[in-house]
């Protein structure tokens, strides 16, 4: 996939990361070291006009809201607290303020559903309708979460019903409190938002982690699948997707059962060594690999 | 004019800053609290295709220096240390590979070259070439400079030779070892980056200091300038503009006269009350207003 190659090419260029920097180019947020017990979390996401949403067919205010969601689940995909944003605007000719303010008005909604402050941003003449939100957030040092931690026999779990991204990617909300929950009372070892589709970033937490992994047909149709090629490659729909231990795992499924848990889990596969890849058993116990593919950025 | 009101309709919307926000939208950079001697500065800048930069004209090395220079400056504008970036990309279909290393290995250059690292990013698909920069830097308490602290009476100064930002627009270098100099051994009041000409950004800090200025023309030409309306006009050369007290002015031009500054600083007019507005006065002695006008943004 060209993109890989293209990161690859960048992260070369870039070079290795000095003193300061946990963690760089490759996860959902780079993770800073800023003081005794936490980091800093850093990231940013850009949508853009024809690409990750339509106009004048999408509602500008949703568009603010998505602008934002995305970065403040970057955030919750590492377990961490956003904090704050800028927004840089790239804005056609003939914009209206009136659509100006309806985007504001989107983020500020959102941002103040998480207590995100908008502290800045830049304003741009563009041809297309174009905007770049930069996110800055905290998290005890303890409590961090990435993409490269998976072990195998971990059981992978989804935060919330398994849904077709494409009709949910202007309207969802970060999952920033059901991973605080889950990062404060059980052992996660890895975490991504599903950007891209279930199958996209299930492979990105195998190759960082260096394993593969095994869905269940039958498990994600019971998380609330309708269509699985839908739900595995239609992305944005920024669920996360997270990884524990057998034991660990019981007994969020224990709370949850019991509704001591405040949100729902759904189990949808487990972690198995490299050699396998990513793979789904269907319903009759066949098992057929699960490609890298989903939502083409380049 | 239409981004003034624009920005005060946003930033009625984004409301006031909570806790932990020293500084919101409206400088350089946000200031945010995040240690006991400390602060966090953070901004992001966009440089979008055919407003900032042409192509194929400009060289993508150019390019990707300048869209990580916009952001060190603005850190430079506030005296701190820049320290961390991430770069979203929106690059149309047909681009080269070769033409995306080279916009890195500009940024690469620039970066390496003030101790910033790459710490993320987000490449996406648009129909023109848009870069967005966000910045991470730090800055100790007390040698914080912003935009509104000018008092009446200081003198204006500039960093470098009075140019015309037109010409040097891909190519210039930020002022931070010129900030940091001058606020570890001066008092220096306000700052601002010149990104839009010396007069809309001297505008700036008038405003926000709730003052006005009054420009020389004969110290603008001793200072280097060959056309006082390219100069005051023409954005981007992102030298620092500051202002400081007289006898703290006394002292920096001796040392720059006696070269024990390792910089050149240049006089170009002084502070005085807000009812002035900004003015000019020419090599008769005769004062004209100082229009704010500059590159329109929008």
């Amino acid at each position: 996939m060209r993109e890989i190659a293209i990161i690859e090419s960048i992260k070369k260029i870039v070079g290795k990361p000095g003193a300061g920097v946990k963690l760089g180019i490759g996860d959902d947020t780079a993770v800073l070291e800023w003081s005794k017990d936490e980091y800093l979390l850093f990231s940013s996401d850009m949508i853009v006009e024809n690409t990750h949403f339509r106009l004048p067919s999408d509602r500008y205010e949703r568009i603010g809201w998505k602008a934002a969601a995305v970065n403040i689940s970057d955030i919750a995909a590492m377990g961490g607290v956003p904090k704050y944003i800028t927004v840089s605007l790239g804005i056609p000719k003939n914009f209206q303020d009136v659509s100006l303010k309806a985007l504001y008005r989107g983020i500020k909604k959102i941002t103040a559903k998480f207590g995100v402050t908008i502290v800045g941003g830049d304003l741009n003449r563009s041809e297309k309708l174009v905007i770049d939100v930069a996110i800055i957030g905290n998290i005890k040092k303890r409590a961090l979460v990435t993409r490269s931690g998976a072990k195998e026999g971990d059981r992978v779990f989804i935060t919330g019903p398994v849904r077709d991204g494409k009709k949910c990617h202007l309207s969802f909300l970060p999952r920033v409190k059901e991973a605080r929950y889950l990062t404060g009372k059980y052992r996660i070892n890895s975490m991504i938002d599903v950007s891209d589709g279930i199958a996209p970033d299930l492979w990105r937490i195998c190759r960082a982690s260096g394993l593969g992994a095994s869905l269940s047909e039958s498990l994600l149709s019971l998380a609330g699948s309708k269509n699985i090629n839908d739900s595995l490659y239609y992305g944005e729909s920024f669920e996360l997707v997270f990884t524990l231990p057998v034991k660990e795992a019981a007994s969020l499924e224990k709370d949850v059962k019991m509704r001591t848990a405040p949100y729902k889990f759904f189990p949808i596969g487990m972690i198995v060594a490299q050699k396998y890849g990513v793979v789904m058993a269907d319903n009759k116990g066949v098992v057929s690999p699960v490609m890298f593919k989903g939502y083409e950025h380049l």
